[in-house]
């Protein structure tokens, strides 16, 4: 999906939701625990209920390699439905990849080609290793990097903060500046933490063009409003994510339901914040 | 495997090289491609051929998932194999991840856990989320995380030497000072490029009894005498991996052997260099 019909998405669906399929086979409702195929289950369930609401969708991969092979199958099983859908969405695959070039060549070829098992749309990549780490996944034709600025974790202030000592600038603000040379607005989009919403004005001041990939909304505790305050642009220019907040909103017979209650809720803030600029 | 018997297996086999199992089915033998288990039987004969020589395996997970869940498969064929040997031998999952506190714990779940599909010694995380995408690899008894520090490639410039405000020292550097709070020399190891030889001094000024996971020897052009000159230490403190220089010795009949060879000669020179410390 590339850019002009992502925007196109997320006017047509008055939403920039991305929900997180960050799917526990412990965490889901217990009825469908002993069933086969029971992550793809809970997750056609959930893509069914909060369809009208989301134009994304991000499988964290951590949550199916700790499910073993079997994981990866009921992934593969994810995307395929995601791809063959009517209502086309955007999918993310949260793998933080990145190695030297010959090898994110690699990790790119798995998650993008889509002659491969995965064909999602984009992936979230971390910036350390720099310029051949991250190149590789801009190749694709209408694929996207989704390139780690700031995170919605503790860690992030390890290193992400770190002044560095020429023009008085954070680690993040590099990561940000330095990768404008290897994307464009139409292949790299960066993940910037909702938890840290105040810092969107910086972020912004050095890509104002770029989709930004927010997660930490609900569970982790940022703010929708605090987050399109700093962040919207005249293309919208976020996806926002919530992932636990939606998916285990209940975990009985009725966790569909209220998944899509909860990103119906969303959404509807989503439409207000759209009216300012669409 | 502990630290006590990564040394042992050192001492006995008088060598410290780790093979890097980076098998692209394209560039394996043509005899063997069309092959079921392909990726696996390649894998098998490298082992078997080299196992008099190293003490250490590394798959980098990139070339597995390129090959989509069949690739998966094969390494957890590989992993079997490897984990089944009398002769123990040290395993690493080159995965680089790194996520969110309860995401990491995930991923080191699908990776470390002796109950999962793959049952690794170690793996490889990328440090920029900071302490919480670290620690959940370390709990596992006998486990290791090996933190990126300073990686071989030329986009290890980007980010890797940024000089910070504070003490006058790069990024590198920071990271190996903050992550001693993390871990200890018994669950934490480095990757620190070959290719940067020279700052091995400054490293081991940081972590003088730490191991170093070093790539870039041979097809990237670092140098085992340099790397054993700055980065031994009384332990030997270092895997030295090879991964193209050894698996893809050639590409005939005879890749096995040639492997072997390969192998051999660099295990020859580890067991001179280890003279000067046992």
């Amino acid at each position: 999906m590339n850019r002009q019909q992502l925007i196109d998405t997320i006017r047509t669906k008055k939403s920039f939701l991305c929900v997180g399929l960050d799917t526990d086979i412990k965490k889901m409702p217990q009825h469908l625990q002993g069933e086969t195929d029971a992550i793809f289950k809970f997750n056609k369930a959930i893509i069914d209920a909060t369809l009208p609401y989301a134009v994304a969708y991000k499988p964290n991969l951590a949550f199916y390699e700790a499910a073993g092979i079997e994981g990866l199958v009921q992934l593969k099983k994810t995307m395929d439905y995601l791809n063959g859908l009517d209502d086309k969405v955007f999918t993310i695959a949260d793998a933080k990849r990145g190695d030297i070039g010959n090898t994110s060549q690699q990790y790119a070829k798995a998650f993008l080609d889509p002659a491969g098992d995965f064909n999602f749309d984009s992936m979230t990549i971390a910036p350390y290793m720099g310029e051949d780490s991250v190149t590789p996944f801009t190749v694709y034709d209408g694929k996207w990097v989704i390139l780690l600025a700031l995170t919605s974790n503790k860690g992030a202030f390890d290193f992400q903060f770190i002044k560095t000592e020429y023009d008085d600038c954070n680690l993040f603000e590099k990561v940000l500046q330095k990768s404008q040379q290897w994307g464009t607005p139409d292949n790299m989009m960066y993940v910037v933490g909702a938890t840290k919403a105040n810092m969107l004005t910086t972020v912004r001041n050095i890509v104002p063009n770029s989709f930004l990939l927010v997660p930490g909304v609900g569970a982790q505790g940022g703010s929708l409003a605090e987050v399109c305050k700093y962040g919207l642009n005249k293309d919208c220019g976020l996806l926002v994510n919530s992932s636990r907040g939606i998916i285990y909103a209940s975990n009985g017979e009725d966790f569909a339901q209220r998944a899509a209650e909860e990103a119906q809720k969303l959404q509807l803030q989503m439409a207000e914040e759209l009216k300012k600029i669409f």
